[in-house]
C-alpha cells in the first residue's frame, strides 16, 4: 500500500491511497480523509462515499467540500474509485458500462466476472484495510451520488448489520426500471431479471423481511436535475418505502440539478446525519 | 453576453457567462456566484478571484467552496479566465507563458501586445460590465491564487481607490526576482527591468508615495508549498511592508501546500476578512 496524495486540509489530512485488491484483481486508489481527531490518533467513525458514472477518487475530495464538517465532527471520509481499473481490466467505449461505471455490484457475466466485484470491494475487503492500517473504529456508514447514491441504498439494505446510517444525493432508486441500470445489469448479471433484484433498492425494500434492522436513510434530490425522470425516479422508492413501512427522509429540493454544486450545498447536512448515527 | 452555465448553489446561483471582450479582443468566459440577496435583486459588493497559472473560470468555483460564505455574507464573487483565449490569440507550449498565463498586466512586446492587457479587462472591462448587467453595486475587492495572488496585490496597489480591501493565497510578490515572473515579463514586458516595476509588489509597495490610500492587505501562506522559495518569497513582501510602514496581515499556515486544498481551508476566512471592509 503506497500514499501518493497527502494535503493539509482543515484541521486534518486529505490523502489518496494506492493499494492491490485482491478482489478486484488489480491496483486501486481511493481517497482518505482524517480529521484532526484521527491525526491526534484517536480512533474516528468512518464514512464511504460512493462516486457516480465516469468519478473517480479525485471528484468527491475535489469539489464536495465536506471535509470541513468531517473535520468538525471527527468522522474519517473514505472515497473508493468506481470500478475495477487498469489495461488488463475489460472496458467499454461508453461512459456508462465498464471502468468507471462498476455499479457497486459483483458481476456473473464474461468478460466482467473476474474483475468486477465492487460489492465485495466495498463492504469487505475496503473496511477490513481502513480499520487496520488508520484510526479507524468499526461504526461505519455510507454515502453517494447517482450511480453511487444506488450503491449506497443497495449494500446497506443488503448489509444492514455493517452500517449505521445510510443517505444518497440523486439515486438510481431503480436501476432495473431505468436505462443506465438496464444496460449495466444485462451485461454484468445477464438477462434473467431475477438476478437483478439483490442490487436494485426498490426490489429489496419490497423483497425485505421485516425483522431485518432498519437504517436511518436520508436523500436529497434536486427537482432541476436532468436525469430526475429518465434515470431516478425517487417515487418509486417513496411508494416502495411508504408500502412497507420504510421510514425515508426524501428531501426534494427546488432548483439544484444533478451536479457538485448540489452536493457542496447539502453535504453538511449529511455528514451531520451520519455524525448523529455514528455517535 | 450569453449565459453558458446555471447551478443552484447553496442559497444562490453559480453561473457562468461568455462575452466579447474589446479589451483583449477575443471572447471571454468569466464565473459569477450570484447569492440569495442578489437573486432577490438587492444590489451586493463584488469579490474579484483571480486564479493561477494553467486556471480558468472553473477552478475556483468547482474547488474552493467559497459559495457557502459568500451567500452567508451576501457578495457576489466574480471569477474571470487568467488570459485571452482562443485559436487566434497568440499561445506558447509552455505552462507558464502564453493562455493560461496571462499575468494580469498589459503586454507590450510582439505578439502578445494585441491580445495581452489582463490589467485592463480586470480593473475596467469586467467591474463596469458586473455592474451593469448584474445587480452589483460599486464596491470591489480583489483576491487571488500564486499567479492571481500576484495579479490582486499588484492590481490593487495600482488602483486603491478602486478597491476596499485586497487579500492573496501563496502570492508571487516579486515577480520580477524569481523564475515565473522574470520568464513572464521578459516576453510580455521586454528586457528593459525599469517597466517591469509597475506590476511587481514588492516594487510597488517601495515606490508607494505615502499619500496614497493603504488598502487592508491579508495574506496565506502555507509552509509546505513547493513553490515557497523558488517562486513565492513571502519574506519579501514583508521586508518591503515593514520598511515602508504598509500594514499587512501575513499568515503562515503550518503544513499547507500550494493546492486547492488550502484555498478551501482558509477561503471562508478570507470572505469573512472582505465582508468587513465592503459594508
Amino acid at each position: 500500500m503506497e500514499r501518493i496524495e497527502q494535503h493539509a486540509c482543515f484541521g486534518g489530512l486529505q490523502e489518496v491511497w494506492k493499494h492491490s485488491s485482491s478482489t478486484l484483481s488489480c491496483d486501486m486508489k481511493f481517497g482518505i480523509y482524517l480529521p484532526k481527531a484521527a491525526t491526534q490518533g484517536k480512533k474516528c467513525p468512518v464514512l464511504y462515499w460512493l462516486s457516480g458514472l465516469t468519478c473517480n477518487e479525485q471528484n468527491f475530495i475535489t469539489k464536495a467540500g465536506a471535509q470541513r464538517y468531517a473535520d468538525e465532527y471527527g468522522m474519517i471520509v473514505v472515497t473508493p474509485d468506481t470500478s475495477p481499473r487498469g489495461e488488463d481490466v475489460p472496458n467499454d467505449p461508453a461512459y456508462d458500462l465498464g471502468q468507471g461505471a462498476g455499479f457497486y455490484l459483483n458481476a456473473t457475466q464474461q468478460p466482467w466476472a473476474k474483475h468486477y466485484r465492487m460489492a465485495d470491494y466495498i463492504v469487505d475487503e475496503l473496511p477490513a484495510l481502513i480499520e487496520k492500517y488508520f484510526p479507524a473504529n468499526d461504526k461505519r456508514s455510507l454515502s453517494g451520488h447517482s450511480m453511487g447514491g444506488h450503491g449506497a441504498l443497495m449494500l446497506a439494505l443488503r448489509n444492514p448489520e455493517r452500517y449505521r446510517s445510510v443517505s444518497a444525493f440523486s439515486p438510481i432508486v431503480a436501476p432495473s426500471q431505468v436505462p443506465w441500470g438496464v444496460k449495466a445489469f444485462t451485461n454484468y448479471l445477464g438477462d434473467d431479471r431475477a438476478t437483478w433484484h439483490q442490487y436494485d433498492t426498490v426490489a429489496l425494500i419490497q423483497a425485505r423481511h421485516p425483522s431485518t434492522p432498519v437504517l436511518p436513510l436520508l436523500i436529497d434530490q434536486g427537482d432541476a436535475d436532468e436525469f430526475l425522470e429518465p434515470q431516478l425516479k425517487p417515487q418509486l422508492l417513496r411508494d416502495a418505502c411508504q408500502l412497507a413501512g420504510y421510514p425515508l427522509a426524501l428531501n426534494l429540493r427546488t432548483g439544484f440539478d444533478h451536479s457538485y454544486y448540489f452536493i457542496a450545498s447539502f453535504i453538511g447536512e449529511h455528514i451531520r446525519f451520519h455524525a448523529d448515527c455514528l455517535k
